[in-house]
C-alpha cells in the first residue's frame, strides 16, 4: 500500500472549524449549481417555489459538478495555507455550473461580469444565463475564468496540463481527469507526460482521477476495475495513487484535506530534490477520488435510485410530475442557503474568507488567460538564413532544413526567456528540423542508453509517437502564453482534425471576450506531403487537412504554400509573429529547385500571390493561358511545363502565377486575405484558360474560387488520390499533375496554337510512355526529369 | 512473478530438431525481407554481389520485421500442434517485408500472384516488388495475404483484433503491438477491449507487444519504464504479462515456444471454463517480446551501432560507399541462402513442412478475407416499422426511435447468425435507439451493481467513451465477415477522420484486388446533430464530417440526409444491405415533423432526390423560385417558409425539391450516384433562384454543384458556426436557416413580386425581432414556432 493516508484514522490534522466552513463553501458551491441548471428566480428560495421560477427547458449536467465543487474547495484551501499557484483544469465535460458557481463565489466572476454580482439580482442572473439563449454553455469555455480547457470534447485535460507546466516551475496545475473521458485515446496515452517533465525546471501537474460510476448510461471502465488493478494502471502509469473515497461527507473532506497536504508536500520535495541536482524519474503523486455520481442530490426520484446513479448524469428529474417543484425546493433547502448567504445574496464572510486572494484564485490564475503573461518572441533576421538564387530553377535546397536553422536560433534567442518549444511524433529530424538540437534536446525523463541521442528531462524539443498528445502539449503550452511549432506527417495530421476544431472554436470565441488576451498562434508545419510520400504509398498520401483548416472561421484559419526555402523563411516568420490564429504551412523537406532569392521572397509573400514576371512571357499583355501554382512539387511541374512550352511554342504567351497564401484566392467578402475581384480578375483575366496546378484535392481550389468571373475557366490539377507506392514523379504523373499533362491542358484549351499543337501532344504522349517504360524498368524517374532545371529566363 | 516459464531453465520440452528448422524458417524469413529492401536481382547470391544487382532507391523499414519474423514461425508451430485457428495482425507499421516473405514461404503468395512463383525467378520478383513503382508498400496492405490491418497509421491494431474476434469463438488473434504505435492514444486505450470480450462466445486476443526499443529517431517509452512498471500497467489493463527478452536466438526460440505453449493453453483453458458456465472476467495473458531493433543485422555500419539501435529503423545502410556492398553480402550470407532454399529456389522441404495446412496457414485465414464467410444480414420488411403519415408536416416522430426498432429486429433476426452488432460511445440509449436493448444487452464484462441497465458478457450493444475504439472495433468485425453499425454525435465522429481515411483507403484498394471478396459497408448513424446542440453549445456543432467523408473517392462514400421516420427507414435498410462503403446517414433523433408516408418515402430515397409536388405549386411549368433543401431541420424550416410564402404571396410559383441522397448533385461523370445535367437543370431550372437549405457547410453545396449549368442562381443556407448555447430555432435564426431568413432571400431574388415584397419583407423583420424579444425573455422558442404545422397543403 503506498497510501499514508488512508490508514490513519479519523484524528485530524485539520481543524473542525476549518472543514466545517470548507463544507459550507461545498454546499454553497453545489447550491448555486442546481440553480443555474434548474432556477430563473427567486434565487433564494425567499418565497415558496413555484413553477414560474423554474426554467421552461431544464438542461444541463448535475452528476459531476458536486465533485468538482469539492475538490476546488480542498484546493483553495492548500493555496492559502502554502500560497501556491494553481490553475484548476475541469476534465470532466459538463461541470461549467461547478466552475462558474466557484468563480463566482470567489468573486471574479462578478470582476469581469459586474452584472452577475454578487448579490440576490446578481445570482438570480447567474441562474438564468446558464443553459439560456445568449447565455453561457454547460461546460467550462472561453467564457469561464480561469480555464483554459473546453469541457466539449473530451480527452484533453491532461495533455493540456502537462504542456501548461512546461517551463513553470512555480504552478501546478489540478486536473481532475473525468472516468468517463479516460476511456478516451487520447487520455489514456497522456498519463505518459509524467515522462517529458524536468521537476528542476517545469512545474507539476497532479492528476485527480475522479471516479464519479456512471457516464450516460453506463458505468465507465476504470471505476469498475477494483482497486488493485487500477493501483497497478496508475503505478504502470508512473505514478503513486492516493485513493479518497467514499461518500460520507464529513469523513471525506478530513480524507481529501489530508491527502491534499500529504500529496502537494511530496511534490514540493520531488522539486526539491530535482533543483538541487538529483537527477532521478519522481514518482509524482496523483490522486484517485471516489464519490457518488450527483453526490448531495436526491436519493431516489420516482422510486428509483438516483444520487451515486447515471440517473444524475444530467437533469436528474424535470418538472412534468406535479410534486417534482417540491423535490427541488427540499432539496435546494437541503445545503440551507440561509446559513451560506445574506439575506441580500452575498456569501457569508467567514465562507469568503476561504478563497484565496487576488491572482491566487484559481479563477483568477494569471496563466488561464495566458495572454497576460505572453511574450513576443525575440526573432533572428531571417533573411540571414536565405539561400542564395543567383538564377531562378537552377540550384536545390532542402526547404525545412533551411527552416530548422531559423529555428535552432529562435530556440537560442528565447532560452532565458524558456518559453518557445517545437512538438513532434518523432519527426523532428525526419522532418529536418534537426538543427535545433544544436542548442537544445529531446525532452526525456525516464531511463537513457549510452546510444541515445540528445535526450535529456529538460529539452524542448517534445517529441511522442502521439499526434494528440503534441496537439495537448502545445495547446496547454499556447494557451499559458508561449510559443511553439507542431511538425507532422501531412497525411496523420487528420487525427488530430478534430482537436483543431476545438481549438479554432476556442480561439474564435476567445476573441469576442474582452477580457481573454491574445495567444500565440497554433502553427503547423506538414512536411513529408502528399508528392513525396511515394515510397510509403497510399496510407501516408493524405493532402485533405488543409481542406478541413479552410472551413475554419476565417479570421482564425491561415494556409501557406511557400514554393522554395527562401519563402518559407518568411511564412514561417511570419506565423512565429502572428497570435489567435492556426496556421498552417506545407512544405516539402526534399531537395528541390529554388525559385526565388531572399528579396524576391519577401515581396511575393508579402502579397500572398503574385505574378512570377521573370517566367511569363505575356509582357503585360494579356496571355494566352494562365499557368497557376501552389505548392512546392506543383510550382516544379509548372515551371518545368513553362520552360518546355516556352522553347517548343514560342508563340504562346504564358503568365505565371504562384500563390503562397492560398486564402487569397477568396472573395476578401470572406476572408481578409482575400483578393478583391478586381485584383483576381487582373492576375487570371477574365476569359483565358487557367491551368492551376494544386497542392491538394482539386475540389478546394473550386470551393475558394467559384465566385470568381473566370471559374468556369480553371482546370484545376491535383491529387486524385491515385499513385500509391512508385517514384516522385510518377506520383505528379498518375494523378496527372506533371509537366507533360499540364502541358497537354495547355495545349487542349488554347484554339490558336495551330498544327503545332498536334505536334506537340504526340511529342507529350510519347514522353509519357517512355516515362513509364523508364520507372518500371530502372524504378527511379528518367534523367530529363530529375536533371532538369530552368532555362526560359536564360538569354 | 507471474511468469511459470521464465525461471524454468533451458531443459526445453521442444525437441531442439524442431527449434533448428524453426530457427531456419525464422533465418529464411529473415533473409527474404534483406532482399526485398535490397535486391533486384541475383535473390539466391549465385554470383558474386554487384551495384547493378542492387535496388537504386533503397527504402523500406528493416527495423521491426526480424521481431515479426520471429513470431510468425512460433506461431505457425502452435497452430500445427494444437490445430489452432489464428489470424495475424502487425502492429508495427512498416513490417511488409516480414508479412510478405512469411507468406511466400507458406506457399500463398504464389497462388494468389502466380507469377511470384516460389523459385528463384518469383524470389527475384518479389525482392523487386517490393517499395517499386508499381509494386507493393512497405506496410502490410489490402494486397497482403492474411491481413486484415492496415500498416500505414498507427494505433488500431488492437481495437481491430478485439473487433475480428467478437462472435468468432474459435478464432485467436494474435496482435503484435509495436512500442511505438503502443504510445498512440487509441492504442493506449484499446487494451481495455478484454473487458468487453466474452469468453464463452467470442475468440481471444493474444497481444504480443514487441519492445523494439526505438522509433525513427527515440527509444520508445514503454521500452524504457523498467519491467516492474510495465508488468504493473499490463496488469492494470487487466492482463498477465509473461516477459521474452533476449538476443540470443537459441535462448530466445526456447523462451517463446515455451512462453506460447503456456499462453494458449491458458487461453484455452479460460475459454472452457467460461464455456461450462464459470463467469468471472478472465485475466487474460500477454507476452512481452524484448528483442533487438534490426536483429540479425549487421552490428555496426561504419563503426556506428546498428543492430540494437534506432539506426536499424529503415534501411540500416546505403550503397553510397562502395564498401557497403559487401557488408549487404556478408549480411546476406549469414542467413546461409544456401541451406534454406534449394538450388531452384525453392524453400527446402523440411522447412517448408513447418508450415501449417490450406485455411489454416495464417495467409490463409478466411477470417482474414471476411468477404469470404460474409453472410447477408436476414433483413425484416423496414416498411412495417413506419409512421403513418395522413397528411404531411402534420405529426411529429422521433425518426432514430423508429430506426432503433428496426434495428432491434435486424438483431433478433441475426442472433443465431451473430453477425450484426452495434457500437457507440456510450450514445445508443440517447440516440433513441434502445429498443435493441429488448433483444440484448450492452457488452460488459466486468464488475456490475444492481442499478446497472442491460449488461451482460455476450451483450451486442458495444459501448466505450472513445470513438476510436468503436471505429476500430467495428472495422475489425467488418473485415472478418459481419455487419455493423456506428451511431455518434455529429460533432465528434470527426475523433475518427483519420481512420475513416484509411477504411476508405482500404476498401478502394481492395476493390483492385481480385481475390478480396466484398465487406459489409461501415455504417455511420450521425444524430444529435449541430442543429439540436443548442443545449451544448459551439464546442458540439459541427456538421463538417460530411464534408470530408465527400473527399473520399466517389465508389466508396455516400452521404444520406433523410428528413424524416420513414426515409430514414429506407435509408437505413438500403445501408445495410450495401457493401465495401462507408455509408454516413445524418438523422436527428429529436421529435420533428413528419413529411411522407412509406410509399412516399420509398419513391422519393430511390432516387433520391425529387420535387415534392405536393409542396410546389409551379403546376409543371416553370417556377419563380427554387427551394431545395437536404437534411431534417433544413426541411422543417423550408417547408414552414414555403406555407407561408404560399399564403401571404399566393402569385409566387414556388418548386421544392428534397434531396436525400447528397451525391446526386455530384455531375454523374464524378459519382455514380450523380445526375445528368439535363436531370438536374430538369429540377434545379437552367436560370431561376435557388434558395437552398442545406445540413451542414454552405460550401459543400457549392463544391458539389459549381459546374451545373444554375450554380451562379444557387443561393445556400447552412451552418454559419454561429449560435452556440441558445434554443432549436434560434440556432436556425442566427445561421439564417430559418423560415424567416428563407423567406426574405426568396423575396430578394425573385424581381416580380412588386408592393408585397416590401410589405413581406417588413412582416419578417418584425417577427425575427419578435422572435428575438421572445427567447431571451422566455427561454424557449415562441408558440407560434413550435406550433406551427403544413398548411398549404390543404383544401
Amino acid at each position: 500500500m503506498n497510501d499514508p493516508v488512508a490508514g490513519a484514522g479519523m484524528d485530524s490534522q485539520i481543524p473542525r472549524e476549518q472543514l466545517a466552513l470548507m463544507h459550507a463553501w461545498w454546499h454553497a458551491a453545489n447550491y448555486l449549481s442546481v440553480g443555474q441548471v434548474y432556477l430563473l428566480d427567486n434565487p433564494l428560495l425567499d418565497e415558496p417555489l413555484t413553477r414560474s421560477h423554474v426554467k421552461p427547458r431544464l438542461l444541463g449536467h448535475w452528476g459531476t459538478t458536486p465533485g468538482l465543487n469539492f475538490v476546488y474547495v480542498h484546493l483553495n484551501r492548500v493555496i492559502r495555507e502554502r500560497d501556491l499557484n494553481i490553475v484548476f483544469v475541469a476534465g470532466p465535460g459538463h461541470g461549467a455550473p461547478g466552475l462558474v458557481a466557484n468563480t463566482w463565489l470567489e468573486g471574479t466572476y462578478s470582476e469581469i461580469y459586474p452584472e452577475v454580482s454578487q448579490d440576490r439580482e446578481g445570482m438570480r442572473r447567474l441562474f438564468r444565463q446558464f443553459s439560456f439563449p445568449g447565455g453561457i454553455p454547460s461546460h467550462a469555455a472561453p467564457d469561464t475564468p480561469g480555464s483554459i480547457h473546453e469541457g466539449g470534447e473530451l480527452g484533453y485535460s491532461l495533455s493540456h496540463s502537462f504542456g501548461a507546466v512546461l517551463d513553470n516551475p512555480d504552478l501546478l496545475v489540478a486536473c481532475v481527469v473525468g472516468d468517463g473521458e479516460a476511456e478516451t485515446g487520447p487520455l489514456a496515452t497522456s498519463w505518459h507526460g509524467n515522462k517529458f517533465i524536468d521537476a528542476a525546471t517545469d512545474g507539476a501537474v497532479l492528476p485527480i482521477l475522479h471516479l464519479n460510476g456512471y457516464k450516460i448510461a453506463n458505468p465507465t471502465v476504470l471505476a469498475r476495475i477494483g482497486n488493485d488493478e487500477l493501483r497497478s494502471l496508475m503505478e504502470g502509469y508512473g505514478y503513486v495513487p492516493y485513493f479518497v473515497e467514499g461518500d460520507d461527507p464529513e469523513k471525506m473532506h478530513d480524507l481529501m484535506a489530508r491527502t491534499l497536504d500529504y500529496v502537494v508536500a511530496d511534490i514540493a520535495a520531488i522539486q526539491q530534490r530535482a533543483r538541487s541536482g538529483v537527477t532521478e524519474r519522481p514518482r509524482w503523486p496523483m490522486i484517485v477520488l471516489r464519490s457518488p455520481k450527483g453526490w448531495t442530490g436526491p436519493k431516489t426520484v420516482d422510486g428509483l435510485k438516483t444520487e451515486g446513479s447515471w440517473r444524475s448524469h444530467q437533469v436528474p428529474f424535470t418538472m412534468e410530475k406535479p410534486e417534482h417543484l417540491g423535490l427541488l425546493e427540499t432539496w435546494m433547502h437541503s445545503y440551507r442557503p440561509e446559513t451560506l448567504f445574506t439575506p441580500e445574496g452575498r456569501l457569508r464572510p467567514e465562507i469568503a474568507a476561504l478563497a484565496p486572494h487576488g491572482d491566487k484564485r484559481m479563477s483568477a490564475n494569471p496563466h488561464a488567460n495566458g495572454g497576460l503573461l505572453m511574450r513576443p518572441l525575440r526573432m533572428p533576421n531571417f533573411t540571414s538564413y536565405a539561400t542564395p538564387v543567383a538564377e531562378p530553377g537552377t540550384i536545390t535546397a532542402e526547404a525545412t532544413r533551411l527552416m530548422g536553422n531559423f529555428l535552432r536560433d529562435v530556440m537560442r534567442l528565447n532560452a532565458d526567456a524558456r518559453n518557445f518549444r517545437v512538438f513532434s511524433p518523432d519527426e523532428n529530424n525526419s522532418n529536418r528540423l534537426g538543427a535545433v538540437l544544436e542548442v537544445t534536446n529531446r525532452a526525456w525523463n525516464t531511463e537513457t542508453l549510452p546510444d541515445d541521442d540528445h535526450l535529456a528531462p529538460d529539452g524542448r524539443v517534445m517529441e511522442i509517437l502521439s499526434e494528440h498528445t503534441c496537439q495537448g502539449w502545445l495547446e496547454g503550452y499556447l494557451l499559458t502564453g508561449r510559443h511553439g511549432l507542431f511538425s507532422c506527417y501531412e497525411a496523420f495530421i487528420h487525427i488530430v482534425d478534430s482537436m483543431l476544431n476545438q481549438h479554432a472554436k476556442w480561439l474564435k470565441t476567445s476573441r469576442e471576450i474582452a477580457w481573454r488576451r491574445p495567444i500565440a498562434s497554433l502553427n503547423y508545419l506538414l512536411t513529408s506531403h502528399v508528392w513525396r510520400q511515394d515510397h510509403n504509398g497510399f496510407s501516408h498520401q493524405d493532402p485533405g487537412f488543409i481542406d478541413h483548416v479552410v472551413s475554419k472561421k476565417a479570421d482564425v484559419a491561415r494556409v501557406y504554400l511557400p514554393p522554395d526555402a527562401n519563402t518559407l523563411l518568411w511564412v514561417t516568420d511570419h506565423c512565429l509573429r502572428s497570435w489567435d490564429r492556426i496556421n498552417v504551412i506545407v512544405a516539402g523537406k526534399q531537395p528541390e529547385l529554388q525559385w526565388l532569392d531572399m528579396d524576391a521572397a519577401i515581396t511575393h509573400c508579402t502579397a500572398g500571390i503574385g505574378i512570377w514576371e521573370w517566367a511569363s512571357n505575356d509582357r503585360g499583355g494579356l496571355p494566352d493561358v494562365v499557368m497557376a501554382c501552389a505548392g512546392d512539387v506543383p510550382t516544379l511541374e509548372t515551371m518545368a511545363a513553362v520552360d518546355m512550352l516556352r522553347r517548343h511554342l514560342p508563340q504562346l504567351k504564358i503568365r505565371v502565377v504562384n500563390v503562397v497564401d492560398l486564402m487569397t484566392l477568396q472573395p476578401n467578402s470572406e476572408h481578409p486575405h482575400g483578393l478583391s475581384d478586381s485584383d483576381f480578375d487582373t492576375l487570371f483575366t477574365l476569359d483565358r484558360p487557367v491551368i492551376f496546378a494544386f497542392h491538394g484535392y482539386p475540389t478546394l481550389i473550386h470551393r475558394l474560387v467559384y465566385r470568381r468571373a473566370n471559374h468556369a475557366n480553371m482546370h484545376v490539377h491535383g491529387f486524385i488520390e491515385e499513385g500509391s507506392t512508385t517514384t516522385p514523379f510518377d506520383m505528379a504523373v498518375r494523378n496527372r499533375l506533371d509537366r507533360y499533362h499540364l502541358m497537354a491542358d495547355v495545349i487542349d484549351r488554347v484554339p490558336s496554337l495551330g498544327p503545332a499543337a498536334a505536334y506537340a501532344k504526340q511529342a507529350i504522349r510519347d514522353k509519357l510512355v517512355e516515362h513509364q517504360r523508364y520507372v518500371t524498368t530502372h524504378g527511379i524517374d528518367m534523367p530529363e526529369v530529375l536533371g532538369w532545371r530552368w532555362k526560359a529566363g536564360a538569354p
